[in-house]
């Protein structure tokens, strides 16, 4: 039993954000089960996904706020909000609107396997094309 | 285009590593694309997990390495492992051994659905049902 047992078996929804204020976003495709993504959120992108049904992350690499598809127009509406049983990640089911959820052009950012069953320096291998030019989708600033 | 174009376009595994050593590790079913689990992996847990084809990870709390099932019995078999766009996040792909993953007796952690279209205080939802009694599954210390 957790020392608090109102994180894992209430109803509350009471995220547990880091030392960052962030908690943990899984994206998956609604209709695949691909896993799409792996983002954040911070407390305001949270909210804003569940008052929209659509996803809001925090960059922690830009520092701010985002909508998905707010610059390529691959938005992401949300099929379902889960969280998780201690309360620092989410998951979002989504249906991806256009042609893929990762920068680089591919519908999935896990578009590399790693070989199982050795040790020393792994040679990645590619597992996914791109599905669209990120150069003409991401407009650059 | 990345600053490090080689971290998202070359074959090289060449994790990024947070502040605290990790990377984030999301855990699907292999047969059903449910979302298990979501934890972290510093270097030994990673590389043990390739080499071993059986998930190994670092517990935040407990600031130790842990094979998953190592207590429960419910090792997971990794299918395929794929890595992410910059790096700093895997995709396990396993065969769940024994009921569930998580260890309050769930198949997944994320067994409660947040409603959407609303502001303010959230209800949530169970959305799967235990399949396992913890205090059984998992022996005290």
């Amino acid at each position: 039993m957790s020392a608090n047992p109102d994180l894992e078996e209430g109803t509350s929804l009471t995220p547990r954000f880091d030392a960052n204020g962030l908690v943990t976003a899984v994206v998956t495709d609604a209709a695949s089960g691909e896993l799409l993504m792996v983002a954040h959120m911070n407390a305001e992108a949270l909210g804003k996904t569940i008052a929209s049904g659509e996803a809001w992350y925090f960059s922690r690499s830009r520092q701010k706020l985002w909508k998905k598809g707010e610059t390529s127009g691959h938005v992401q509406r949300v099929v379902e909000l889960r969280v998780d049983c201690d309360q620092d990640a989410v998951w979002l089911r989504v249906e991806q609107q256009g042609a893929g959820a990762c920068h680089t052009g591919r519908r999935s950012c896990f578009y590399r396997s790693v070989p199982l069953g050795q040790t020393g320096a792994v040679r990645l291998e590619f597992a996914e094309a791109k599905s669209f030019d990120p150069d003409k989708v991401y407009r650059k600033p």
